[in-house]
């Protein structure tokens, strides 16, 4: 099982990459890219790539291939429509950077029954092809959906396929996902966009005596706009909740610094929430299995807790 | 006199480093700090350094020294009032991270004839003197100013001092330098510590889920809260104005995404910001010397275009 073949859906910077460690875990690997400019010397690196849809999802009817969705969030729609006419029986996950959107998308299609969601924690701030590596999950966490439904045996496949990229699992419901995400992934991007933008604002000599802060303050806003805006907007209600909460804190501090000249409870409270980030402790998920009487929800509470799978047993023929 | 001795007051990471840096550069230099503890094997290392502030500053009026502060800011007036009394004629500059209160002490303390204010744009998230390293400055940029009854002999040793850390110079009012850095600088801290604390205010799950976007806009949020404190309030007006703006950035933004689900205006415009910084180009200021006519003026005007100095010809003998 852990041996099916793996079938890429768009080739950017994630997709690309999944191919590539997929390849390079061992498994049977092809991908589809809409353009074939994009993935320029793919197939001269030895990667087995195509700008055929219907072809490539045909061949992966006929393979019983894994189907992994790599597209932006306004692409899903047209790439879920040619799954349900060509491969609608296949198993199904993505690595959309938001899942409850992803997984109305599915269900609106009929895919529910074979659909896994995925999230690979993993980026950089350049993007396409030419940026991807088949290192970019060693170590990373991979987010795959326990939301209900979920087939146990379409989940030890999407499982497998994180691990097989060197990846560790954290086994989630899409909601819970999306508003984590929204913290920790979607808000530092607006941040960022914040202060690249004010510090901008200032003359040329602001520029020029950015240092450290600034940099890594504003890294991600050199990420491709659309990208960041296909992100963000799919998970709008979480985001708008966490960006909320920033405002919330950003004010107060603001009139503790306007009123009395102190800046104490924001840096104090902000520190001690860094220390618990850099002490925060995963611990492995074990004794569960997929398919286990309530598996999905014992992975779900060990997940929420820290938990990440680092192995998961072959499954019995079956 | 560009080989005039150099006497560091303070020798944490920035102190210590301009220590170590002096030395490396080929000056004679040595350092006084409050806790011997805190300097630990310095002495070891070849280190001229010592804990009686008074020896250290007739040291230095007999050696005719530069003296450079390097304490943070609560402490500063403490340390203006024993160069008042020990070495009062000395050359005497600061590396604290603002320059209007600095100015202020130091012209309450009657030494504003010697003084012209520095600041190399350096650091990292680590303090203490074990943190330090002469390498610290090396390609930095280093603030000096040109504030109105700046002494142009002065303003050549401070620039040489940075010149021979490895650092180029950028010449600025403290004013401009103030507002400069609330951007650049203190914002940057007071969002690392909002985005700590929203992220750390989910569950366990988003801690564990936090990948680069999350650990490098956060980065700054593991500096010691004492002293992002003393640099953030000792600028509170300039800073005020900074999250005032960044505020209104955000405001919007949240309007704009919980109205019509976009990001778009500001996801644009922080992106073009991020590419001005990335493109910003430093340029050379030639052509003007200290004491020549306007020269405060000129190279004031050169530093707020994006002019450096990486070079200054040694004083005529006077």
């Amino acid at each position: 099982m852990t041996t099916a073949p793996v079938c890429v859906l768009g080739l950017g910077l994630i997709g690309g990459s999944v191919l590539q460690a997929a390849v390079r875990g061992g498994r049977i690997a092809w991908g589809y890219n809409r353009s074939a400019d994009a993935i320029a010397g793919s197939a001269e690196a030895g990667y087995d790539t195509d700008t055929d849809l219907t072809a490539v999802l045909t061949r992966a009817a006929e393979a019983g291939a894994l189907i992994v969705i790599a597209v932006p969030m306004p692409a899903v729609d047209a790439i879920l429509a040619a799954i349900a006419e060509h491969a609608p029986n296949n198993a199904l996950t993505d690595v959309v950077s938001v899942k409850a959107e992803v997984a109305a998308a599915v269900s609106r299609w009929g895919l529910s029954s074979r659909y896994v969601g995925g999230h690979p924690m993993a980026g950089t701030d350049q993007s396409g092809w030419s940026a991807a590596d088949p290192e970019l999950f060693r170590d990373a966490v991979w987010v795959v959906g326990v939301d209900d439904g979920v087939d146990p045996q379409v989940w030890r496949e999407v499982a497998s396929l994180a691990l097989d990229c060197g990846s560790v699992v954290v086994p989630v419901e899409s909601g819970e996902h999306d508003r984590a995400v929204a913290r920790i992934s979607h808000l530092p991007h607006l941040l960022a966009e914040t202060l690249a933008l004010v510090g901008a604002s200032g003359s040329p000599l602001a520029l020029s005596l950015a240092a450290g802060s600034f940099r890594d303050g504003t890294r991600v806003a050199s990420t491709a706009p659309a990208l960041v805006r296909a992100m963000c907007e799919a998970n709008s209600v979480a985001l708008t909740d966490a960006l909320d909460e920033a405002l919330d804190v950003l004010t107060r501090a603001r009139e503790e610094l306007a009123t009395d000249g102190s800046t104490r409870t924001l840096v104090t409270a902000g520190h001690r929430a860094r220390t618990l980030y850099e002490e925060h402790q995963r611990f492995d998920i074990t004794g569960i299995e997929p398919g286990d009487d309530q598996w999905r929800e014992k992975f779900g509470s060990a997940g929420r807790k820290g938990g990440v799978i680092r192995q998961i047993r072959s499954a019995s023929p079956g």
